[in-house]
């Protein structure tokens, strides 16, 4: 947007002599960050709980590092955010996957529990789900941490939870997003701004520390270590110094909420199978076909891109972005429908 | 300068709907950087060769993650550049420091080769070198592959070099640089703008491969799936579009020799014994007295700031940053003159 491209080439206009210095967690852009994340998730984070990053990759990365030693498991749910198991096994770490409720995909907490292992050092919560759409509720938060509290007394070690939440301002229906953090003070939130601002390529994020977290000052200064030792993971200085208006601009929740009600509503009526996502910009419908490569290939034809969901792990369904525009969103239903029709035959 | 800036907030202006879209190793900004690294190393880079990454620290922290296990040595001469030991470390390597020659700061080879194990897979060099503004020779770095080719003949595991080269645009008196990679294709050059554009917050460099490099596909392959799998060290959008610009910026090279000579000039003048940079905007002069930190000390008591030797492992030592004005270095001289004086007191 104007907005976007105005606020950036503001913060290039050098105000001082050391403007395009070495930049780590510009203390302007860390409190903006964390006044926006109070008014989001209500918790008391500080300036310094925030520490900015090269985007939710790099987030999430610093946080496996920060708390797991080499040959540690990380437990996550099917389907996965498509670079989860890369991350993992880049740090050292032992992917570990469980599947989810597939009626309602809500995390299985059960399955969680059972994959729990001594080793088990992280579980890696996605919320609002990228491909699902499903928002945790507050009452599986809950027992999550309880089965988490219940499993790291019997194993002698704490597990964390990494909560990767580039969607937490994407949620839909007036619903209250709730983070894993306000349940559970051994966690990490990652957070990217390339998904509300819609700049992926601008790479800048953060990993914020819960005020409750135990020892809070050493793994502040942990993460800022690593952050140089993994390859310098601060954002450019000019994305920093951005920031508090990056966060000023506003998603258009709206627009998305419309896109999403056309979309389901109309592939619904098609004869798809489609969960009303809660949040995130992705719809994960059922393929009407067991082969979802293959029905992805007949949406292809009718020049609808969507990606399968042998993708993230998760065969028989696939993900659709919902990040064209309304009128292209239009255009693409007939294909939709046909693309249908042509499956079933 | 002005025309930095420009070249940056002219690249913010989309040109297109996915101009903020994730963007790695931008084509044309790939070509810029291959075809600038042509004219200084005589060797034929093509675009692919050509990594681009949030500044050097991440290109040399993919050069060691592509090559070595864990557990493998990596061999670096002091002084060092003072964040190799946390890469190394952090990439879960063994540091293994070798000293250099002290009469004319030039590689020790004998220490390098008596260094070198079985589990050595990574000489790491600095030319031109901060601190010390070596610029090894030609007759240097061929004698170094001869080391390293006999050595690698005898362990049975080829030893890679990563040639940390973020000052090669900064040599003086008209000298040549020569890159390690002109004399040995088992090597990674690892480069960051932000030296000549006088801009180290705003991370974009490289890692390039020489052309004869074997293997050399799967090495860019193996490099590209790093850089997601280590926290996608890919530079931003905008830098990357920015490139071809920025590689056309002039670092004043003239500026930067008069004042190198004017600082060696006068420091000599004093009695401090110092060698005349050959490159980089560093000096590294003896310490006038045996305790490096207290003499920084001294000199930071008359306003002038520079860093002890024993930061770079090497006590007796002090290093001087050119990087403040022509006016500001003279203004200091007085205050180099008087510490000297209270050190010989």
């Amino acid at each position: 947007s104007t907005a976007y491209v105005e606020a950036l080439r503001d913060a290039l206009i050098p105000r001082h002599e050391l403007w395009f210095a070495y930049t780590m967690n510009d203390p302007a852009a860390r409190e903006a960050a964390a006044s926006s994340l109070r008014r989001l998730v209500n918790l008391p984070f500080e300036a310094d709980d925030i520490h900015l990053t090269t985007g939710g990759f790099a987030a999430i990365a610093l946080a496996l590092k920060a708390v797991a030693d080499p040959g540690d498991e990380v437990v996550y749910s099917l389907p996965p955010w498509f670079l989860y198991e890369s991350l993992v096994l880049e740090a050292g770490l032992v992917p570990v996957k469980v599947t989810i409720d597939p009626a309602t995909f809500d995390l299985d907490l059960d399955a969680i529990a059972a994959a729990i292992t001594p080793r088990t050092r992280i579980v890696i919560l996605c919320t609002p789900n990228n491909p699902t759409g499903r928002v945790y509720p507050a009452a599986t938060l809950q027992r999550l941490a309880a089965v988490l509290d219940e499993a790291s007394a019997r194993t002698g070690r704490r597990i964390y939870i990494v909560s990767d939440e580039p969607y937490n301002r994407i949620v839909y229906d007036g619903a209250a997003f709730r983070s894993p953090l306000e349940f559970y003070p051994h966690a990490f939130l990652a957070y990217s701004y390339g998904k509300t601002l819609l700049a992926p390529g601008q790479r800048i994020g953060y990993l914020a520390l819960p005020p409750a977290m135990p020892s809070r000052e050493e793994m502040r200064d942990a993460i800022r270590t690593l952050q140089f030792a993994t390859g310098f993971l601060f954002p450019n200085a000019v994305l920093q110094y951005a920031l508090p208006r990056l966060e000023e601009l506003r998603f258009d929740i709206d627009l998305f909420q419309r896109k999403r009600n056309l979309m389901v509503d109309a592939l619904r009526e098609i004869g798809y199978r489609v969960s009303r996502s809660e949040g995130t910009f992705y719809l994960f419908p059922e393929s009407p076909i067991g082969d979802d490569e293959a029905f992805v290939r007949i949406l292809a034809e009718r020049g609808i891109l969507v990606m399968p969901g042998r993708i993230f792990e998760t065969p028989g369904y696939f993900r659709i972005s919902l990040t064209a525009t309304l009128e292209t969103i239009e255009a693409s239903l007939p294909g939709f429908a046909a693309a249908f029709a042509a499956a079933a035959a």
